[in-house]
């Protein structure tokens, strides 16, 4: 429990209240008093339903689907105690949407991760906490602190405690080899990755395989699984390349269109993710294991507001 | 035709196609080219099809049902827009929602209306043309030029045509007297309103009338018409006290909830809106009359372009 | 008294000691030492006579007449005080002048009191106290917190003492039916309004009385009390609708040109103003009733320098 | 007369009408129509009757008593200039007024003159134009471009042609050994200065003489004349001193409280300045000698408006 | 030949101006009049010796050794810019430093490439052209457009001229396999990386080849060479591993320390570089081939300033 | 030893470490532990070694000899420090360079030293902590708090304890006339000056006395000496004059070029400098005299940490 505790307060909106509700057990406080909710035309009717002036605010809220929905609660939850007359208001964004869109990915298009990170700070966040950004230089697109957390340990110590042998982990494409990377430092062993971008114009499906896997137990990691399309392809792939088992883990559960379908039509053994996007309320195969961040949550909350380092969690 | 064409460009998004559409017919051009999808994840795919170097570009999009969706639409258009290299950016919102929260409505509540004129700032609008702010003070929350046109016009035209005798303007609630005013001027006759904030706790559906409207027809006059509710029940009680027939006219058109069905169903003998909110794709009741803005929406871009006084259209 | 004493300082500049020293007296703290005086040339000359460091500082000061003259003074203090090192800076501001000019009241017109709203925040101010705005929406011309109090509470207090019988509450024009219908609420009684913009043309002094008001006692409220031809016309107007006996209260008594000649000449019966503009030092008519807002304004004082709820006053 | 004519507006407001149209009368176009009044409590009123939309914008206005009426007119003026959508706002400062208050000038004291900048510009000037600011520095306070001329050059075109014989240029205290260096450079003569702070404590008007002044003519030079304290001082220590006859000259003539009897009845021989503030409406001594700066500020103008180098005038 | 080229002036400062030269030779113009020195302190001294009012300005200086030299001249030359009344400051950047340090690299690390992106805004720069940014995210740093070109094209026409057989594309660390495909997609080969991160902490020099090399021709590709430690110790692993003959290329060739040395004594077959850093005045190896990228530069210039499609060179 | 010392850390840069330690020395505190290197190719690379979160930090960093180095190294520091969530980040700059360019010193000329204090704004400075800037409005051109300091102090106490018999201050020019006036207030003495601009088109070396200095001893005061050209000259022409003996004294010791070689073999007595720009590592003349700003700079430090007034050290 914080050492400030009788001045802060953790809200929650729409996006993930279940996590929210772990994470504020763990911190051993009550839930702040607030409620978001539509009007008859959708419009986003907020009320926070206790004095908060003077206090330090965290607001645990993903931009996930719905993410403009989501991301609207967020700003408009942030003006509500920007003029509430609060000391800080520190943004938990367990998982950012947009950050796809970090970059100019063709003419004329927007950079609508940097878009967000403007309008968050211009509706008045004065700190950002996040996980598992799609790229390390999104931090850069904000002019306040940011402390970036990661789901790799999480999903390290699970794939630690399985003990598979003789594994490989691989990198789905080119931008999740620094993931990669990491994942087999921690686990002691080598990576591969899937080079979809070759051959392209002949066969959209293709996939070629670079590194050795043959015999090996094969971890796909990615920081999000979207369509689950690029992780049951390279599932596939591996499989017809002679590896003999495929796990993949993920911090972030998108599941969106027909995933969690192909997912359980694939002949991935089994799929790691955790909660920073809600759990969807459907029947889930088993084969999708989740892991829950509230602990890492909790803990990087506690130490902000008792201003301690984070850099000694990652 | 503008005479500056050769450098402008008028886009849309999604909210309101067929109105966007009209004004560019009227200014004898064509619509700039972009498309406006969702990702399987719902996050919006924009794509400018033109090179726009140094053009004056002008986006037509309301901020209706589903708000959060058409304002993420537009934020994420201006931020391409701007890094596009375009001269200017001029946003045009037929219907600017979240308008009604545009001062704290209670303890610890935010002014989304300033929110948003915020946020359409910093992604970098440099004009807005608006129609029939709810309050006139929204234009202050801006410090870019905003010109705002009126909807009373077409309305006012309207039932000046239809030429009905012995008539009374009504505002349905304090604050539309204003309004109630102005149309009465046009057509030269007097105003009632209805106290709807009295005896409230005791009965909430009882409506006071305070002005003369016996035997009389009345027109009542507001800025929206949202779920109808408010309407019909006016409608009700004006009858009750001895008018003859109730018309009803409003700018925005934004019908949420069974708005449509309560229509059909009232006394109101015609409801006369315009289209700043696109005509939704059901059976629409008889009694309802669409007219179109687009004529003086064109007529405002096209002065826009041309640096001519848009004072004079008012 | 406020727990946070020994770091708070309340100053109070040229446009209204008098109730600045009721203020601090309620606090049972000193003024902060400070004078403004003028050069020869008439610029202002500021000495803060004890240091401020790392102090929560507020300044009580009205935008009233000279409203260019006070306004700068204030600028100039907050400059003073951003320099000085202070906490933070609670600009206190019982009237703010140049409200009404709160929109666009014509073509090319400035919205000057967004203008005073961005020079405030843009010379250092981090927080606004304020008294019944001429519009709430002014509250959103900010980006730092802004709390509203109002008037109402202590006119209403005082009419509700004099247990006036058969009364209606009368707005002097549109803009101030919502305030009207705040008065009758907590007086338990209706209202009706004066349509002062009808017929215009013909007769400018042609006042339309809309409500029932025959046999009973008006009470007119508004925000402010300028020139006073808007009360005595409409005071005139009641008496000849068989009204009983007028009564008059507003927040601010501006009380420009021939105003208190005026209100004397009138039939008025009674006209309750608050201090929140200094009273001026002339011959008061017995008619004009002055009410203290210092003891509302202390608390709010108080509250805001324990971080407690403001809106539990309203 | 510019080329770009067409597109520009010359305005001007209350501080200094004549010069203003001196300057429009050199460039050969019209003042643009604007008015500014006085509400009956002193806010000020402002109509600019025709429209300016696309049109580069100029603003003549000193800082001159009344300071603080003068800056808020030309804040509003800004803010009415940049709502109404014109392409650029110039402001025309002849006399920049709080300049003195350049630093702090003790604990706890403003920086009125930054202060000023900071509000032109938040009110949406884009270039200002000024004359002699009393410190260079103060071009540093903005951040946008400004255009510093000099009346130094009218001054020194008026002594040269009066063919003084053995003057000496006096700097009549520290801070303006810098102007007097320019003119006597311009008159190819030598500069003496006046220690106003030693022996301070003792006797407050004693005036030591640094330099060599014993039967020369002296030319006292300063940015302005306020009080005319300070200058007739020095003359009577310049005659005590040796000095044949004293001349002074200034760019601003400020002639605050009873500058000009104090002239009247002082031995100066001649007193020159420049209209950068408006002549009095009263009976002026034939000892004090006006120079028009209209043509210098037309030809800035002119060569602002055409985009030609400013800095071959100086 | 630009048509513009009436209203608009090339800059150079003292990185590269070898290539400022040819630019401006391939657009047909002077490089506009300019010097840029240092006192005998070693503060810079600018000046610009010719008029700019309303010209659009582009100032071409790559931020390489002495980068913080070369990035305060750039800053200076764009506050002069900002100062003297240009119409734009397009700010063209052929290398772009510190952009590795374009996020936390650990605790309490500075964002260096954030950093000066903000520098270069606050300055004045109102647009930027790079090339090969080290991640594409920093494109979102900014607030105003950025056009980023790539070198790659010129290194791809290169090998692709050269026709060697039987070729991989061999990526020499994570971060650059993006780049990496890009190449091999221009050439139709396939790719391999090293995966430099693995055993790390028992072998630092330890390089472990991810794909199919043995008898290959391998070309390394990343965005710059620095100490050119990670290009020898690559292509000693390669040869080692049986690669034929290895091949490098870089768009930037920061070439500190030892590089040219390490470069000479390695077995690197031909070392291909680009002219974005001006080349060092020292005896080259002959295996090191330089392109110029001033063609690209030339014409991207042209294109903004006649505000045509840059994308269409990409 | 401040109070609040748990909560503060004193950091230090490369420029000037010897004074950081005496700093915090005096302060009875440790040095923060931060390391600041060069990248093979000279890029920084800042490391801070201990968790700041929440402090109140002070960087000890003058913009001396490499200037752009050590300010490029400050601003690095600043954005990690606010990406490291500090309290505040107070700026002790103990000699600001760039600082005698505050105005534009011709056409198209920068205003770095505003440039300069709008980059330690924009990086995140909340505090600047100076010494003797060249000019006081300096301070002006800060939006932050900035706190000046004089070494005129510890100058004078030298100079009273040394007792020399009939002295004059002597500035050297134009600008330092302010600084004469006050060590000669200090030394209850007179003042004369030199004027440099005269004559110059015939002889730059001419040299011209103003005020009376035969058979006296002379001080020469300044801000800085840079190339000591101007003192070495000035020491000549006062000897040349009947000046007794020539003292020389300079809160700033720049010495760059032959500054060092040419006090040596003039005839000046003494120079008597400060150590806010670290002494050089060579052989010092006897003549030349250090003095320590540290006792000064530790209680500043102290007392704005404990918030207590700066200006009673003046």
């Amino acid at each position: 429990m914080p050492n400030n505790e009788f001045k802060m307060k953790v809200f929650t909106l729409s996006s993930n209240q279940a996590l929210a509700r772990e994470v504020v057990d763990l911190l051993g406080i009550e839930l702040g008093k607030c409620s978001v909710n539509r009007f008859s035309d959708g419009e986003i009717q907020l009320n926070i339903e206790e004095s908060i002036r003077g206090y330090d605010t965290y607001i645990i809220q993903s931009i996930s689907t719905p993410g403009n929905e989501h991301l609207m609660e967020l700003l408009v939850m942030i003006d509500a105690l920007k003029r509430a007359s609060t000391k800080t208001i520190n943004v938990v964004i367990p998982y950012f949407g947009y950050a796809r869109q970090d970059r100019k990915l063709g003419a004329r298009q927007p950079i609508t991760a940097k878009l967000i990170a403007n309008l968050l700070e211009k509706a008045g966040a004065t700190r950002v906490i996040a996980i598992d950004l799609h790229a390390p230089q999104i931090q850069g697109f904000f002019n306040i602190p940011v402390d970036e957390l990661t789901g790799i340990l999480v999903l390290s110590d699970y794939f630690a405690k399985k003990n598979l042998e003789n594994t490989v982990v691989v990198a789905p494409d080119n931008s999740s080899i620094r993931r990669a990377r990491k994942l087999a430092n921690r686990l002691n062993t080598s990576i591969a990755f899937i080079d979809r971008e070759c051959y392209k114009t002949n066969n959209p499906e293709a996939v070629n395989i670079i590194g050795e896997v043959k015999g090996r137990n094969a971890i796909i990691i990615d920081d999000m699984v979207d369509t689950a399309g690029n992780v049951t392809l390279s599932t596939q792939a591996l499989l017809e390349n002679g590896v003999h088992e495929v796990y993949a883990c993920f911090t972030h559960a998108v599941f969106s269109g027909f995933a969690i379908e192909k997912i359980q039509e694939s002949h991935i053994k089994e799929l790691v993710v955790t909660n920073t996007i809600s759990v969807p309320d459907v029947m889930m195969p088993e084969k999708i294991k989740w892991l829950s961040i509230a602990p890492m949550l909790s803990q990087a909350i506690m130490r902000v507001q008792n201003q301690l380092s984070i850099s000694i969690m990652l």
